[in-house]
């Protein structure tokens, strides 16, 4: 038997976890307000789900129905361009697996999960900040819009390294995680059908329901058929399923939800700013904040029960997402002000002691 | 890139679409009496969701867990042996995957998907019905008890057979999808730690709730991690999660719906018998058929919205799981009657023109 890379492949924290949090900070008060995630507050409707959605092996026929209003909503050209899966994470080894081991590189610093699947595929995977690097690549990463600083490539540049990498039989993979929030018109969804680029999209965090775990490969047909085999029969639970059909399909939940986190964002950013804290990037679903005190002000939320992300191998970097509720609003900007009086008596302290 | 055995890759039919079998039998009357497949009719009771399992990511405690519940029912040493996954189907190609391309011997004849799983992972597999045979290879396979004819094979016969492949660095593979309803004491989940042997079993059968997708890996804590990085974080639904902790840790409902399941088999053998079927094997979720005129008894019940399930590769057997409702009890009854007379006459015309 052989085990690739067991070593390096432990799955490390990517926030969403209260019980981290209540480890981190027990004498937080409850109920937690976890900003610690990209995932929209605001999901879409729940509804009674049927009974058979869960005791039925999902049809396949509602499989193929969910990739046709994938490819319509996403741009794709064709619902054979579109592979279901239970989550866009599980996919990441299966696109990896694409190319024989060889040289990742992932346009970095953004989400740890790309470099320890493809590590996991037996490449030699590294980050790099230089765009014009990734050509260098035989498998080329790009996080568009990016998490966590929400910068953005445009599809133009985007198209052309994949041309480059497809000359040379490499793969440009393009995690569109958070398009939906993003520029759509730098989507590479439509860009697909010769072949050379996989882009993947999430379901769970734009439509506030990460727990049902759906999210989808867009690809040429030929790769779709090698992941669909991969994956094989009924890799989308019922649940998902019937969520994914109504919610994808319901532009007009879509449009206005785009509306409402954009302008929740700005408050975000105004409410931070207020208390001194500059916003430097991100998406409606998260801001991205990078100063030196970051580990200070992690704990000082903590302490009141707001759970920011914070990075072990970023420290001065921090992430935080929309509160949602009123109740969660008011909580942030109390313990906001609590930060920033610690702040200013601190600077008084250094005054006085100067 | 490569596409390693993507012309190979089709998924088959493995029963349970009503989408298929209305294309089947156009004009046969709703709804349908789905004997298509092995899951249990009478699922574990259905209950509301937390509305956080669909919203929230799974918190990876629940995943632990669970893990913690099956290893439990499983009779897995410890939580460290198991891994849960959205369905066993899509542990499939990793399990294969955890051997070097070689020899795939799968005893047979079985469900198809192993041996399709094998091959897009580059293995040379073939079925035997020869167990001896299976030493000879470097990874094995036995589904205990087999679907679809319920045969099973003795734990000391497997425990040796791995003991004899894992001095080759080989694996055997034993998947125990209807184990629930089978002799457990010739399980194998207990017998795992020395490593060479992965153990699959299936939540949706038993329970009656395929649409969640849970299944689980039972392998040695190195082979368990090494899967558990492949699936990466969240890979468990939260319903699957609210269900699987639920009804997998219910041991008063699972004994009660083993007798209950042994006794509706016994009715539905005896009911075949009344109208000249014979059951051949099969376990308490589903009955093995062989008989020259399958195709015809397939295609008489299928007219009358009966769907049973057939083999394209074996043309004379058939497998009926159970009706499930009294509904489905009388309608079945009703179509065997016709069945038996339009054999019957078939006889006496076979009679006359003599």
């Amino acid at each position: 038997m052989r085990f690739p890379a067991a070593g390096n492949s432990a799955i490390p924290d990517h926030g969403g976890s209260l019980a981290r949090a209540r480890t981190l900070f027990p004498h937080a008060p409850e109920p937690w307000i976890d900003l610690s995630t990209g995932i929209n507050p605001h999901s879409y409707p729940l509804f009674d789900l049927p009974a058979t959605s869960l005791t039925r092996l999902p049809e396949p026929g509602l499989t193929r129905a969910l990739a046709g209003v994938a490819a319509s909503t996403y741009g794709a050209q064709s619902p054979g361009n579109i592979v279901p899966a239970p989550g866009t994470q599980i996919l990441l080894p299966r696109v990896y697996s694409l190319a024989a081991p060889g040289k990742v590189l992932i346009l970095g610093p953004t989400y740890s999960e790309h470099r320890r699947a493809a590590v996991l595929c037996g490449h030699d995977a590294a980050e790099t900040s230089d765009f014009e690097t990734l050509a260098t690549a035989d498998l080329a990463v790009v996080v568009n819009p990016n998490n966590p600083d929400g910068r953005i490539v445009s599809r133009e540049k985007l198209v052309d390294l994949a041309a480059i990498l497809r000359r040379r039989g490499g793969l440009l993979v393009v995690d569109e995680a958070f398009m939906d929030v993003g520029p759509r018109q730098e989507s590479l969804c439509g860009d697909v059908g010769e072949g050379g680029i996989v882009v993947l999209r999430s379901f769970g965090k734009f439509f506030g329901l990460a727990g049902l775990r759906l999210g989808f490969a867009v690809a040429s047909e030929e790769i779709a058929r090698q992941l669909d085999a991969e994956l094989g029969p009924w890799a989308v639970a019922g649940p998902a399923l019937e969520y994914g059909l109504r919610a994808l399909g319901d532009l007009q939940w879509q449009d206005a939800m785009r509306g409402r986190l954009a302008a929740e964002a700005a408050q975000l950013d105004q409410l931070l700013l207020r208390y001194g804290i500059a916003v430097h990037g991100g998406t409606s679903l998260f801001r991205h904040i990078a100063r030196p005190d970051a580990a200070r002000l992690f704990e000082v939320l903590g302490e009141r029960g707001i759970l920011l992300r914070n990075f072990a191998e970023r420290r001065d970097e921090l992430r935080a997402g929309l509160p949602g509720s009123e109740a969660g609003w008011q909580r942030l900007e109390t313990a906001l002000a609590a930060w920033a009086m610690q702040h200013e008596r601190a600077a008084m302290r250094a005054g006085v002691s100067r």
